[in-house]
């Protein structure tokens, strides 16, 4: 099944079921007003929304219209958590050899994960409004679980069966205010605006094969101005998958439905042989840490106000799995 | 104006107008709904919901009845947004010195702010409940700012008249996971449990002149198991006051009607002379640095499965501001 958020004006949005091939939509008021309000009750109401879905995929259903990606909102416009783990520890590991530090030595047992701002996301149209390019702007190409209740200490096989929708998250980072931030100790927070999601969120059943394992194995591509800059496999190379993410973050507290636990930036080590993709970049700060180790010095600037960025999974027919995340950036 | 969230068995609660002397209440759903409701659209919700507040005040509310803090959720038992600073700086010089690292230069320039987690926030009577008494359990008595929309970049000034809403707050934190977690650089996570809420918000008007300068002149009382442990005054040496504490957490994004802006520990450096009030501690974590920095070790345990702790505001009179928060420690 496939939800969005369409924009009706108020803080919520309206819930909508939209076609597995993204073409139609239909209104879910019928059934829940909210994307929040089906999760906080999704054993009764997301029968329903399936129900809805399948007279929709069929042609059937009687309020069909049009599915527009820029009336979306965000899945969830204002959700009740929001935190982001750094599940490619390849990222991480560049990152320190750019800057000549040794990686630490907890890099592969435990994931980095922050709290984020959860009141404010964006919706997969909405420019990244900002008031400085010297903050270093980059686009952050992630995925995200948002989650039912999750009870304290849950194990990861406990967190996997929470898990109720996948999304895309542009996860922007204000890359030259991050530095002080991380190091004061109280996580980043003016270094993280707000964040981008994908039109749609859809359901873990509807990934098939491509969801195994609690980690999603397609390619995301994120592109600049139209130029494809990576098409990492998020399910390589992934050293903590979604149910290993939630439980981490559950440890000491529960989680509450409409929580959304993130992952990104997607990040591949370069692979050689026959049919070896260049995987290439998830956030312009990568690409900054390969050139730095190679040259000295980096060479990719940050983003600059017009730039667009598009973050997107297409399946290997080619179709758009979640719709795609096209934000531009723009001064305040 | 008074508001509190009476438990219904549902995620948000009800909202409802208590009385001034915290006596009697008033369900406000023949205004709005929840609390979030009635922030979403302050300027026409509150002034109905302080017509009601006046009428119960005089005795002449139709459906009045007896208030129950223990009735109470957390004023928003989800909210879009919970972020805490650091407005007492004596609170972190005493924890650099007990550690014998020298405060940073930024101490006093800028305040040490953390995102937390605000998908479940507890309310004033609920458990603390948490599974090993070896994660170094300690709460943290301090105050909270409830918003109504905050544009990014807004100046302390322009904050400052976005404050709605004034609470008290009791900031878990579990001590011996908390180093780890800050050296990694993504802030506290795992040390951060659920948070706890006095049983009313109060409007910055109601709290006529101990809310100036964008602080509260009143002084915080912490109990353990009955015993008066803290009462340091919240207004004096906080060097950030709420507004600019808005402020820095709007520097890049904005925030949304119902985020809430912490401020805590409240510390007091000691005084002395005539009428000098020993301030004591809002968290065991102060009690064992002074003590450490004296004796070289701390004696002050952390908090025992059994304990409880009161946290609460007392006017002049020796009338509850906000209600008491009163949590025990219960083990999950």
């Amino acid at each position: 099944m496939k939800l969005a958020t369409i924009k009706d004006g108020s803080r919520d949005g309206q819930l909508a079921v939209v076609a597995r091939d993204l073409k139609t939509a239909h209104m879910g008021d019928a059934i829940a007003p909210t994307m929040q309000a089906a999760l906080d009750d999704w054993a009764f109401i997301s029968p329903q929304l399936d129900a809805l879905y399948l007279q929709l995929n069929a042609g059937q259903a009687r309020r069909a219209f049009d599915f527009d990606p820029s009336a979306c909102m965000a899945p969830l416009p204002r959700a009740c958590g929001w935190a982001v783990g750094a599940a490619w520890p390849h990222h991480l590991e560049l990152d320190y050899r750019a800057r000549g530090v040794e990686a630490p030595a907890w890099l592969l047992d435990e994931p980095l994960m922050a709290q984020g701002a959860s009141g404010d996301l964006l919706g997969p149209c909405d420019d990244i409004v900002l008031a400085f390019e010297e903050w270093g702007i980059d686009f952050g190409a992630g995925l995200a679980a948002i989650v039912d209740d999750v009870p304290a200490a849950a194990t990861p096989d406990e967190a996997h069966g929470r898990i109720r929708l996948l999304i895309l998250a542009n996860d922007v980072s204000l890359r030259n205010l991050m530095g002080d931030e991380l190091g004061k100790g109280g996580g980043p927070l003016q270094s993280k605006p707000a964040t981008g999601f994908s039109p749609v969120a859809v359901t873990p059943d509807e990934l098939g094969d491509a969801w195994r394992g609690g980690k999603l194995h397609l390619r995301l591509r994120s592109s600049l101005n139209g130029n494809l800059v990576g098409q990492p496999d998020a399910g390589a190379d992934m050293a903590f998958n979604f149910p290993q993410l939630i439980a981490h973050l559950c440890k000491t507290r529960r989680l509450r439905a409409g929580s959304i636990v993130g992952a990104g930036p997607v990040s591949n080590k370069e692979r050689s042989g026959r049919g070896a993709v260049a995987p290439g970049y998830s956030c312009i700060a990568q690409a900054r840490s390969v050139e730095t180790i190679a040259d000295g010095a980096a060479s990719t600037p940050f983003m600059r106000f017009g730039d667009t960025v598009r973050i997107e999974i297409l399946e290997e027919k080619g179709k758009s799995v979640f719709g795609a995340i096209e934000q531009k950036l723009v001064k305040a």
